[in-house]
This record gives C-alpha cells, structure tokens and sequence, in this order.
C-alpha cells in the first residue's frame, strides 16, 4: 500500500469536501490532523445526541468514524474523483462515556476503485482516553458521475 | 424465536425509552410501528444532515437503522432489562436521495442475553420506494446495571 | 433492481465456474436451486469440519454462505466478467447442529461493479429447519483481468 | 484492557481445545505464537481448497481469523469457560495468492461475557508479506453449558 498522494493538493480538497457536509457541522463534528491516507475527527459530548441512558449515542460516534474513514481514502485518491461509503461495521466496545470523543482512521487498502479502511475511536477524559469503538469500512471512488463529486 | 413479548406493556416501554433518546429529537427520527419484535423507525430529508453530495449522510441512515434494531429486540426483552449495540454492520445499496427514509426492523434471533436484528432501509419519494441500506445489528440485554435501564 | 439476468446462459456458467472451486469440493458443499439472483448451496454434517464443541465450524457455513452470494450476483452478471468477495459479514445464531445445512442467498442490489447479497443459513433435521446464521456480503465485478475470469 | 490471563495455564488450554477443532486439522490450519491476548494461525497454500480463480478460498482464510480470534478472547478467559463466535466481518484486501497465509489476532476489548477481537491475515511468499484480510469478531463467554466447553 502507497501512502503517497496522488493529489499534492490533498490537504485542502480533504477540507473542503469536509467543510461541505452539513451533517458534520450539526453534529459538532470537526476536523484534526490529516495526513496522506489517516484522519482524525472529533466531537464533544453533547447531551442532544445522547442515547436513553446518556451516553453519546452509538450511531453518531459511528457517523464520526466513517467520515474519518470515507476521508482517509480520499486523501490518497486522485484530484477529480469523489468518494461514498459502500458499507462498515462497528464494533462498540464501551459506552461513549466522557468529554469529547476522537475518530482516528487510517487506510489498510487504497485501490483504484475501491479502499479499505480502520478508526479506532476513543473516549477522552481529562487526560485519560479509553477505546470504545472499532469501525472497518469500504470506500469506493466515483469519477465521472455530476451527482458525487469531491 | 418466539415473538411473544415477556412484558405485555412491550409498547409503552419501548416509545418512553425512544422519548428519552436526545439524538433521535434532535436529528429529527420518529418512532412508526411498535409490534412485537419489529419496529419501524422514520426520518425526513433534512438539508443540515447531508453529507458532501447533498444526500442524507450514511451515519445518520446507519443511526437510525441501529436504533430501530435496539428497540426491536428491546420489545421482545423482560421487563427490567436495558439495551446497548454490541455491533451493526450495514450495506449501502444507494445514495439516501428522497422525501424521507423509514428503517424497519425485526429481530431474527431473540436470546436471553444477545438478540440479532436486520433493518431494512428505504427512501421514500412520493409514492416510490428504493432500497438504499441493509443492516444487521447485535443488541444485548443488560440487567441490574443502574446506569444501563430501560 | 432486476433480476433479468444479463446472461441467458447464466446457469451453465454458474454451475461451471462453482465446479472448479476445489475448495467445494474438498469440503463437501453441493449447489442446489439457481434461478436469477438466487443460489442455495448445502453441506451435510461432517464430524471431520468441527469446531472443538462438535459443531460443524462457524467458517465452513461462513465459506458456504459467501459462496452462495457470490453465486447469486454472478449470475446476474455479463457474461465475461468474473467475481471477486470484497467483504462479508456473519451473525451466527445458534451452534451449527444438525444433519445437513443450507445456504440461500440472494441479491439485495445488483450493480454493475458491486453487489449487495445476502444469505440465511439453516440447519436441517429431519423435516425441522433452525436458522443458524445470516451473512450480507458485497461482491465485485472483475473485467479484463486475466487471472480473475468466470 | 487487561492482558493479564485469568488463568495461569492459559496456553495449554488454548492449544488443547484447539486440537480438538478437527476443521482445523482437515483445513491443515496449525497454531504458531500464543500469548495472552494474541494468537497466531497459519496455513499453506492447497490447491484442494482454492475457488474458481486458484486463489485460497476467502472462507478459508476466514476460518482462520475467526479461530484466531476465539483463541486469543479464550487465552484471557477463566479456566472454567467455552467460546463461541457470535459474529465476525473481514475485509478482504487482495487475492490470497502466496505459499502461506497468518493470521494474527489480538484482543481489542476482553469483557466478561463479550470478547471483540480484530485480526491481519498476510499471504507470505519468500521473505515477502502481503496483508490480504483484516477481520473484527465478537466472542462469547459460555459457562455452565455441558455442551459448550474448553
């Protein structure tokens, strides 16, 4: 697996796109560090998104964790190709418990059409994080089509 | 699997528990249909909760598909018993374009402990429906945990 | 979606692409019914592919099930395409007991490039079927590749 | 996470059970590194179990993450316990073409009840390594079932 760009331009097209998606900015939602094939995002506990019992609610963190994965591949992929999630899976392995919570994906696979990536969220309190979740993705690369670009 | 709820109030406990998940207020999810292990959980086209393409994003058709499977095994559970995703995986067959997203959910598997689920998710656009996600989710009953109820 | 298949022959070519699968052999799994986007395939009890508890493996009804969605999508396929396991996913729901176990699959989406199967397996006893897994699998398409053909 | 095993002779039991999966030894998987936490599987290259393109079978190699993955939940657990899989999902990342494949799993979370374990498959060929899978699994703890043991 390369963890060369094929765009140099990466950092900002990651950006943006990011920066496109409302869903991100509803939810709290930003962005940290990306470099060529990882990201990391991040969300703050937020007690309207909580689940029954109050913890943060699974689906965001997993809402979190493919994003950070969906733009893992795309820091990799070539300058005029967007990227959509073809299916994940997450395992949850403590409740979403503490201050703000971190996405960090990285890229196992970056084929032509189709890559393949892994987050590991943690739990942040203080200065003590603790895994909660574990996210295996499948992202595929669309050219050519006006509706899914960048 | 029996579909015989243990609790005949499976229905009251099922809609208090959904009032009291934040997220699903905030993202905007409505509870339809409550029978005994399967329940149908809606959401509408929202703009602030798309992703880079304008679609409704993947993480919040992946919420509510995961939350429609927790309280369909939750329906068939005993009555001092709360829930928590253990994992869910889920296919996306199509780009979540339409009016509005109903997941329906029904239980394959009732166990004391774990319970399997499948959703199947569809966008609505007036009177069409296309299949956009598949989801299969583990949800397991915890009890005698005070900060996991109901 | 259409269950049209692409391919009028697809039948033949289903059977004959699964009879070089030496591994079916090998482990004892026959093809039953193929019709268009649907394939179920079988392996009797064999106490030579246990798990340590004598139940038939988890990963012999895994390998079953992906095989049958494989199947199912190549057979709504052009004819010069062959077919590749992207990624599947398992929930096992009861041991593996019995004497015999069957595989049905059939196709959630069919893409030109992937498609979405999914798979219930049970297991039968005399005239008794248990459901004993339910697998989704994502399965690609391969042209023009010479060592990935039929 | 501890990697403390509850059970001081953790690696004979480990290897005990696992000479009692006779799937294993039909499938000639054999157990290299056990330590707590984390166990290795390995298998050669047969032509007797490829699919239809010659590459090793994709249920193959998932049989071997996922025993990998219940022996390095079971090297953690107490003595008096049995596992068995509740779910896996793996992502297959290139043909399974080489002269041998490992599997090397770890634990991600070691519950009580519940294990979530993740393995890297390589194929291996000369001095080279390939990654070609990568697989999440969930494991139970069975106690107290006179079919389920070791």
């Amino acid at each position: 697996m390369t963890k060369t760009p094929r765009d140099p331009h990466f950092e900002a097209r990651v950006r943006d796109s990011f920066a496109r998606q409302r869903a991100m900015a509803t939810l709290g939602i930003t962005m940290g560090r990306v470099v060529p094939g990882e990201v990391d995002l991040e969300v703050p506990y937020r007690e309207d998104l909580t689940q029954q019992h109050g913890f943060l609610h699974a689906g965001v963190i997993a809402t979190m964790a493919d994003s950070a994965c969906g733009y893992a591949a795309f820091s990799l992929m070539a300058a005029d190709v967007g990227v959509l999630s073809v299916e994940f899976k997450i395992n949850l392995l403590a409740p979403a418990r503490g201050q703000r919570f971190v996405a960090r994906a990285r890229v196992l696979r970056a084929g032509r059409t189709l890559s393949v990536c892994a987050a590991d969220v943690v739990a942040v309190d203080g200065t003590q994080e603790t895994a909660i979740a574990a996210l295996q993705a499948t992202i595929m690369a669309i050219a050519g089509r006006a509706d899914v670009q960048h």
